[in-house]
This record gives structure tokens, C-alpha cells and sequence, in this order.
């Protein structure tokens, strides 16, 4: 059974599910790992869910997802980006991760290969072995502004090149000059874009452009688990060039038949700009609080544009963050994420914090770190 | 972008969802297509998703699922089947279908061997497709009573074989020796053994065993979307060996991350076996009217021991049945899934009759089918 041998030797765990586990041994643990949000969603979100429940809509939809929410998103571009797109594009999945396969169903079979930045979210690579493709990372850093350039990827042949805006784990934001420039590159080149902007919205300088504004032929990847904190209902989109959407739909039809029916109703209400203005804000404020902290002890050169991490070297401290990850454990009831989880290359000298908790939780965490630090 | 179009030509649609569509055209379309119950769940389970969504459960579960749910599944094991699960080899997923995505990706690789029936329910090769296995069919029919037996696999050097009882789209209950003998074969021979049991709980002739009274190294896989009544719902769950529980985890932690929060506490109200008791009697009354009717104008050579559907033979009044089918659907207005969907060999033949509506909605479309064909 060589397939299962694989799955645990390639796919590997998420450090952070298993700290998650380890936290919960402390009724004290101060929450840094933690890659949702805490905020509830609008309050429509809620009343449409309890109004689909009360209705009973407990049948299948079709699988692209109900037409009235594929035409909420697509007047979501319109609003956000002034980009136009057919609702006929948008592809509504079962949470963002069954997006990402559905993308790597349709564009990487056995041996094809996949680039990637390092560090990038775990997700990726491991979807690339769930369909038996290769990954070639690029790295990230001070050195590119974590951003991918054109020379980062040379002459690589690459069937797809994926990357985040904001990214997970650093919290970088491309520039749109940038963001078009390797677009452009891939285009010239035959190699498929996708884009995931899952964490668009969650920006706190500079304006998140979507892939869509310079390219009908990227495959965008959304959702609605962080900007609309509702990462338990389990739904995301997708936006597919014209000739890709009847493979993806058969996929679809095949993976997951359809998005939860209740929670379909329910993302009809998530587009309260007023709500997510305030989302938006409290987490400003905490990126604002935390990297004034956290500035104070970690390097921090990657710029937090937006998402809700702060990427820290360590290393000043300890040369093995994954060592320094659980010591913060056990001995702080402090939980991060080592940044082993996102990459290969520079990733045992950072932890990623997440400011996903309230700033009053996060201050009892710095304390505890500054005096453990300082002595 | 050898992928996408291997996608157009192997992932096959199913030609009940594009009949789906067209049967929207017409207003009086009577439903014997569609694949899910018409009735509600347990009022518990309504209850229990309300309560869920007031207390605003918008968070990600733990990618194995509520622990609770999971024990709650352990118990209905016990209870209808005498088998002891470990709630830590139940790992839950968002829908069915996922769960035999997670068994294919555990299971097989490029160029492994997957057995199934023939008929067999159509996404199983088309999940073989997506990780790239080749599929081998076997034909059921009456020669075996429409269940495999080892004289039928023979000494056919397979990966997994995959079979589901009771069947879609037969509706035929492998009988307790049958079961245990294949199992037997497949652990002699080293081939994994994939139980398909979405439709237990709904069968008329006979009790339904679980591949787990034979071998606790099945794979079993069984969800909330048939007997349970909750399709849109998406919720399904899977039974694993030991071995295999930390690899799934893995993958589901990739995947889907969870299922859906709100939707695994209103489950966890499904095991309501008054209401199920009446789930299964209504479901019995439609097949013994429905077989009563179908059978004085087709040949039914498939005990119809279990599931919602009748499988018949039509080749009585026409060569070709998938051309019958759409002669129904825009002279009669009867929606009906050719048996093509299903397989490669005699399916040509077959019509799929789906009993998920009223006796008196089926009623309308028996007295149009009647006229028509009797002049």
C-alpha cells in the first residue's frame, strides 16, 4: 500500500492542528496560533441561516453553488475591484481548501509541476501529492520584499504557479505592478495562475488587486472563513476562466456534489460592508498593537500589509524555532506556529503569530514573553 | 493542458444532474430521477441546528469531528449491527463523497487497480480518475443475482475493490455468506476492502450486515444523506483500520480541514430510530407500489431489496434507453436516469426509476407511462 506509505511521509501534518491539540492541556494557553478569526459574521449571516434552517432547505443545490450568491460575488468584484465577471464563472465550493483541489484536478496530473514561494501556506504542496505533482519552491524575503518576481522564476517550467495575496504566512500584500508583471510572465510562458485571495478584505495598507484585473485566464480562489469570519460553515468560490468551468463543475459534481445548502443562504447576508469595515478595523488594531510588541523583541521584515499573521525570526534567541515553539508551550502556555509548517529553507528561524484573539489576551501573552525573554 | 481535458473525457457527467436540468423546463415534470429523500429529518435535528446557529458554532471542529458525533456513531454500530467501534477509527467528513475521496487518495496511486461492479454508482471512477487509477469493472447481473462473487474477480490483480449494499443503482442487498466471501478473497489476495453503506437503514428484504461484522480491516463508508434525510446537509463519516486513522486525518486536515460545524451538532440528533423506523416505512410502501406498477411494464431482474431506486430493463419497447429516456422527458414530461450512467455493458438497456416522491406524484407519471406505451 505504497499510497498510504506516501500520504504519511509527503503529506505532512499541520504543526499547528497538532499544538492546537497539545494547548488545550492548559486551561491558561494564550491563543498565537490560531488561523481563524473570532469575530462573528454579520448579523444577516446569522438570521439567513436560522431562516434556511426553519424552511428546511436541507436538499442538494446544483453544483455551482445557488445562482443568487454567484451573483452576490460577482457584484462583489464589481464593487471591490471594478472588475465585471459572469456569474456563470463562479464556482462555489465546500471551504477554500476543496477549491485548491479542485484546481489541481483540473490543472496537474502525475509528474507536472507546481511552483510555489517559500515559505507558502502547507495546503499547497500537499494537495500537489494528493495528485501525484511535483513542487519547486521559490524563496521569499527581504530580498524580493516576499513577493515573487519574474527573475525569482527564471526560465522554470512550471505547469502552474501559485501564490497569496496576502499571503499566509507572512501577511505580505503584491503590489499590483508586481502582481501583473508575473502574470504576465506565466501567460508568456503557458503556465496557469492561481490566485489565492482568501485573505482580500483582511488589508491594511495599500489596496488588494485581484489577479482578475489583469487576467481573464487566472483561476481565483476565495472564501468565506476569514474576512466573513465564517470559517465553520465551510464555504468558498471559485472564478474560472470560461472554458475551464464545465470540467471544474464535473469535478465538482464527482468531489463534493454540492456547498451546504443552509450555508449558501447564509453568505447571501456576508456582503455587509459596514460589518466588515469593522472587521477590517479590529484587526488593524491588533496587527497595530501586536507588531509594535512584537517588533520590540523578533525581526519582523516582512511587511504585515494584511491577512492577520506577523512573521518573526527568532533566531536572535533561539536557533531552532520549532524547539522554541514548544518551550513556549510548556513552559508559557504560549501557543505559536513554528514556521517549519510553511517552508523549507529559512523557516526553522521564524514563528508565525496570529493576532486572531482580542488584544486584552494577547498583552497576558506578551508579558509572559517579555519577562521570560528578558529574564 | 493534457488535465483539463482529460477531465472533459473521463470524468463523465452524470446524466441525471443535465436531466435535472432540462426536467426544469416543464412545470408538470414528474420526478423519478432524483436521487435524495424527499422527507425531512429526525425534529430533532432541525432543533438541534438551530440551536447550533444561535449559539453562533461558526468555529472549525477538529478535522476527525465531533468527538461526540463520532460517539454517537459508535453507538448506532452497536446497537444495529452488535459491532464494537473505537469512536477513534470514525473520522467525519462533508458529505459522503469526500469520504471515498480520502479512501482513493489513501488507497491508490497512478496506474493502481480499482475494482468495481457493473452497474455501480458513477463517481467511484470518477474519483479513480482524478488520482489517476485505472478502473476494472465486473458485471453483475442475474447470473450472480446482481452481486459480486470471488468466482466473478477471479484471479483479476486489483488495489482495492469497492463495492455498495445496499447498491445504487440496483438497490440489491449482498446477502451475509456473499459478503463475508468476498471480503475473504480480497484479504487473501491482499486487496483492500471498501464497503459502500449509504443506504443501510433503507432495506425492505433482509438486514443489512456491515462489512466491520467481517473485518475490522475494511474501509466502511455510510453518511447522513439517505436514511438520515439531511442531503444538503453534507455530512458523511468513514470507518477506518487503526493503521489508517492518522493518515485520513492527514488528508482531511488538507482537504476539507472539517465538516461543517452547525451541521455535525444537528446530527448528533439524527439517531432518532422512531423517526427512522418511519423513514424506512414510508420508503417501503413507495418500492411495493412502485414495483407493483413497474413491473407489469418492465422486466426487473434486480431484487429491489434496499435504496430508492428500481433498475429495469426496457428493451421491450426500445433498443436504446438512454434515447427512451429523453423521448419521456419531452413527451411525457417523466424524468428517469438512463442506466448508462451506471456502467459499460448491458446498461444500454436499463432505466433507473428513483421512488423519492409521493405514491401520488408517482401516480401521475405511472398513468402517463401507461397510456403512452399501451396506446
Amino acid at each position: 500500500m505504497k499510497k498510504i506509505e506516501r500520504a504519511v511521509r509527503e503529506i505532512t501534518p499541520f504543526y499547528v492542528m497538532e499544538l492546537l491539540r497539545k494547548a488545550q492541556r492548559y486551561e491558561d494557553t494564550i491563543h498565537f496560533e490560531v488561523g481563524q478569526p473570532d469575530l462573528p459574521p454579520a448579523p444577516g449571516v446569522k438570521k439567513a441561516l436560522l431562516e434556511a434552517v426553519e424552511a428546511e432547505r436541507f436538499a442538494y443545490t446544483e453544483s455551482l453553488g445557488l445562482r443568487a450568491l454567484r451573483e452576490k460575488i460577482a457584484a462583489h468584484y464589481l464593487r471591490e475591484y471594478g472588475v465585471q465577471i459572469d456569474p456563470g464563472r463562479i464556482l462555489i465550493t465546500p471551504g477554500t481548501s476543496l477549491a485548491f483541489m479542485v484546481a489541481y484536478e483540473l490543472l496537474l496530473g502525475p509528474g507536472d509541476r507546481l511552483g510555489l514561494s517559500d515559505p507558502s501556506y502547507p495546503c499547497y504542496k500537499n494537495f500537489a501529492a494528493m495528485v501525484d505533482a511535483r513542487t519547486l519552491t521559490f524563496p521569499v524575503g527581504p530580498h524580493n520584499d516576499y513577493q515573487l518576481r519574474p527573475e525569482d522564476l527564471g526560465e522554470a517550467e512550471l505547469d502552474v504557479l501559485h501564490i497569496a495575496s496576502p499571503s499566509n504566512p507572512t501577511g505580505t500584500l503584491y503590489r499590483a505592478e508586481r502582481l501583473e508583471a508575473l502574470i504576465r510572465h506565466c501567460e508568456t510562458r503557458g503556465i496557469a495562475f492561481v490566485s489565492d485571495e482568501l485573505y482580500h478584505g483582511l488589508v491594511y495598507e495599500g489596496r488588494a488587486r485581484t489577479a482578475l484585473e489583469f487576467s481573464d485566464e487566472a483561476i481565483v480562489i476565495n472564501g468565506f472563513s476569514k474576512y466573513f469570519c465564517m470559517p465553520g460553515l465551510r464555504l468558498g468560490w471559485m472564478i474560472l476562466p470560461e472554458a475551464l468551468v464545465r470540467p471544474a463543475e464535473l469535478i465538482a459534481q464527482n468531489l463534493y456534489i454540492a456547498a451546504q445548502t443552509p450555508a449558501q443562504y447564509a453568505a447571501l447576508e456576508a456582503f455587509d460592508y459596514a460589518h466588515l469595515d469593522r472587521v477590517r478595523e479590529t484587526f488593524r488594531e491588533r496587527r497595530d498593537w501586536l507588531y509594535g510588541e512584537l517588533s520590540q523583541l523578533f525581526t519582523i521584515d516582512a511587511k504585515p500589509d494584511g491577512a492577520f499573521y506577523l512573521w518573526c525570526d527568532v533566531s536572535a534567541y533561539r536557533d531552532d524555532a520549532v524547539a522554541f515553539s514548544e518551550e513556549l508551550l510548556e513552559r508559557l502556555h504560549i501557543a505559536v506556529t513554528p514556521g517549519i509548517d510553511f517552508g523549507e529553507r529559512q523557516t526553522r528561524k521564524y514563528l508565525r503569530f496570529a493576532y486572531t484573539r482580542s488584544i486584552e489576551h494577547m498583552a497576558e501573552g506578551m508579558e509572559r514573553l517579555k519577562q521570560y525573554l528578558r529574564g
